[in-house]
C-alpha cells in the first residue's frame, strides 16, 4: 500500500539498477511498441555504485502531470514517457475491475515524478534502462500493479524491461505483433554467481556517438548482417549464453560475450552510413584484453561495449587486482573504472526521509 | 620472342599495375591454391605513378632460380613463388609439346628475377598484387606463354590476378576443386569511364596491422558473418556493381564501393579475435566523406579501405579540385594523396636499358 505522508500526497520512492547486455540488443521490428529483432540477455549491476532514484506522488491537488530528471523540470509529454503513464494507468484500471485493492490511489489524480541519477551522465552508461526500469517500478507501487511490468517498461526503453530483475535477465523477443510476448525474465538470481566482478572502465568520450535509437533504426534499414544475426545467430547465442551462466562457466560466458559485442559492432559498421563507437582508445582495450587472456591461456577477462566508447570488462574475483594493475599500467589516469558485482533488481526505499519530492509535490530542494 | 641482349641471357623487362577492389576479396576457401570464398571486382590503376618493374632473365650459365626484392636478395623456396614457376614452367611445357614454337628460351635453364616498385612500402598499398602479376607476365613473355595466366598469378597473391588486366577487373570466384575456373576476366576496359579518379590519401599508419593472408584465415574460421557475406551478398553485389560501372553511374558506382568496404571490415570485427583496420584517422575521412556528399545530396565521392588505414577515394574529375581542399583543410600536412585514372594493364618494355638485370644475369648496381 502506497504510504502517505501528507494530507495531499500518495507518495512512493524507489531504487532501479543499470544493466548490462551480454547478448546485445540493436534493432526494433516495431518502433512504437519497441519490439526488437533479436532476444537479448544482462547482468544487473549492484546498485550500491550506480542506481536510479524515483520518487513518484499522486494528489488530487495536482493540475496535471509533471517530471523532474536530476533537477529539471523536463516535458512529460514525449511519447515513451506518456506510453508509460497510459499503460499503468490502463493495468491498474484492469486490476481494479477485477475488484484488486492493492492500491487505493485515485486513477483520475494526476502524477509528479522526480528522478535523479547518482551517476555522471559523463560516465556514458546508458541511464534510460534504470530510469524507465524505476518509474514503471514506482508507478506500479504507487498504483499497485504487479504483473506485465516489462511490458510498460519496455515501452520506455527497450532495456528497461531488463532492469526490473536481479541477477541474470534475458528479454525475450517474442513473436506476436501486438508485443504481449516480448518480455523480460530473470535466468538466474544475483547469488547464483558471487565470484562475477564487473568494471567500468571509463575511456575519454572522443566524439559524440550516433544515439541508439536512430542508430538502431537506420542499421534495421540498411544493414544485411544485422537481419542475419538477428534471424540466423543470436538465437543459437541466447541458448549457449543461458547454459555458460548456469554453469557458471568463466570461459564460455567471457568469450560469447566479447564475440556477441563485437557482432553488434560489426553490424554498426554495416549500416549505411556507418556507424563507429570504437574508436583507437576502445580498439587499445580489446588488444590489451585479448593479449592478458592468451598470456594466462585461457579467458579470465571479457570486455563489452554498449553504444559509446566505454568499456565494460567481465572478470572473476581472483583476477580483478591484477588485472586493474595491468589497466593502470596501460592506459592514462582518466581512464578510471568501478567494479560491481552482480545485483538485485528496484527495491522500494521504506524511510520517507528519501522521497525526493516534498509534502507539496514539488522537488526538495536538496535534489 | 624474348629478347637476347646478351652471349647469355634471355631477359625481359615488364612493368604491372597496382589495383584497388570496391568489390572485397576476404577469405580463401582453398590456402594452397589461393581460391576465394567470394568474387571481386577491382580498378586497375594507372602506370604513371604506381607500378612494379620486373626484369627475368634465363641462362643456361645460371647455377640456380634467384630472385632480387628492391635490390635485395630474397629466399627463392617462398611456397608461393615456387608456385609461380612451377606453373608458368608447366604450361609452357604444355605449349610445346603441342608444337608452339613462340619461345626458345629452354625451360631447363634457370632464372634470375629482379623486381622494383617505385613507391615506397610505406604507402601501405599492398604491393604483392602488382609484384606477382608483374613476376607472372614477364614469365610469360619470357617462356612464350599467353594463356591462363590468371589462374598462375592467384597462386602467387589472389589479388594479382586482377592486376592483370587494365580497367575494371573482376575475379571470378569459380566453382571448381582444381580452381581451373576461378580467374580474372576485364569487365571494361580503363578507356571506358575517363571521368573517374582515385585518390590514395595516406594517413599516418598508427600501428601495425594484422596482415592479410593471417587475417582472412582467422576470419573464413570464425566470423559468421563473412560466410553470410560470401555466401548470400556478394554475388548480388558483383551484379549490380558490373552494372553500375557499365552505366558509369558513379553514385551507384560510389555508394555499392563504400557499402562493400565497410562490410568487409565489418567482418573483420566479426573475426575472433577481432581485426580492426580503421583507426580514429580512418573513421574521420569516412564522416568526412558522407559530410561531404550529404551537403551535396548526391554520392560524389567513395571511400574504400583495404588490410590497412590508408584511404582510397573515388571521385569524378569535376569533384577533384574541391574534394582535395576539403581534405587539405581537415587534415594535416603528412596526409597526403596523389590521384590516378584507370589505367592499362601489364606491359612488355622495349629498351633493354631498362633491365633491371645486366648481361651477367645479376642486378644493375642502380637499382
Amino acid at each position: 500500500m502506497p504510504e502517505t505522508n501528507s494530507e495531499h500526497a500518495s507518495m512512493i520512492t524507489c531504487t532501479a539498477p543499470v544493466n548490462i547486455a551480454v547478448i546485445k540488443y540493436w534493432g526494433k521490428r516495431d518502433e512504437v511498441l519497441i519490439l526488437p529483432v533479436n532476444s537479448s540477455l544482462s547482468v544487473t549491476l549492484h546498485q550500491d555504485q550506480l542506481k536510479t532514484t524515483t520518487t513518484v506522488a499522486c494528489s488530487r491537488d495536482f493540475q496535471e502531470d509533471r517530471i523532474w530528471l536530476n533537477g529539471k523540470e523536463e516535458d512529460i509529454n514525449q511519447p515513451r514517457l506518456q506510453s508509460c503513464l497510459r499503460e499503468i494507468r490502463r493495468l491498474a484500471r484492469k486490476r481494479r475491475s477485477n475488484g484488486d485493492p492493492s492500491s487505493d490511489v485515485s486513477l483520475s489524480h494526476r502524477v509528479h515524478i522526480c528522478s535523479v541519477n547518482n551517476f555522471p551522465t559523463a560516465a556514458g552508461l546508458a541511464s534510460s534502462a534504470a530510469g524507465y526500469a524505476c518509474l514503471v517500478y514506482s508507478l506500479s507501487r504507487l498504483f499497485g500493479v504487479d504483473s506485465e511490468l516489462s511490458l510498460v517498461a519496455r515501452q520506455g526503453s527497450g532495456s528497461a524491461c531488463r532492469s526490473l530483475y536481479g541477477g541474470f535477465v534475458q528479454w525475450k523477443m517474442g513473436e506476436r505483433q501486438d508485443g504481449k510476448d516480448s518480455l523480460a525474465e530473470q535466468v538466474e538470481p544475483e547469488s547464483h554467481w558471487p565470484e562475477l566482478r564487473v568494471l567500468v572502465l571509463v575511456v575519454t568520450a572522443e566524439r559524440k556517438p550516433v544515439g541508439s535509437t536512430s542508430g538502431m533504426k537506420t542499421s534495421v534499414e540498411t544493414s544485411t548482417l544485422l537481419k542475419y544475426r538477428a534471424d540466423s545467430v543470436v538465437p543459437g547465442r541466447m541458448e549457449e549464453m543461458i547454459s555458460a551462466i548456469r554453469r557458471r562457466n568463466f570461459a564460455d560466458f567471457g568469450e560469447l560475450t566479447m564475440k556477441d559485442s563485437n557482432q553488434f559492432h560489426a553490424t554498426c559498421l554495416d549500416t549505411y552510413p556507418p556507424i563507429f563507437y570504437l574508436g583507437d582508445i576502445s580498439q587499445k582495450v580489446i588488444g590489451l584484453v585479448h593479449h592478458y587472456n592468451r598470456h594466462y591461456q585461457e579467458t579470465r577477462v571479457a570486455y563489452t561495449f554498449d553504444a559509446g566508447p566505454n568499456a565494460v570488462i567481465y572478470t572473476l574475483q581472483d583476477y580483478v587486482q591484477e588485472f586493474v594493475e595491468v589497466v593502470r599500467h596501460f592506459f592514462p589516469p582518466e581512464s578510471n573504472g568501478v567494479f560491481f558485482q552482480a545485483g538485485p533488481g528496484p527495491c522500494m526505499v521504506k524511510d520517507p526521509d528519501f522521497h525526493l519530492l516534498g509534502p507539496d509535490g514539488l522537488p526538495k530542494k536538496s535534489t
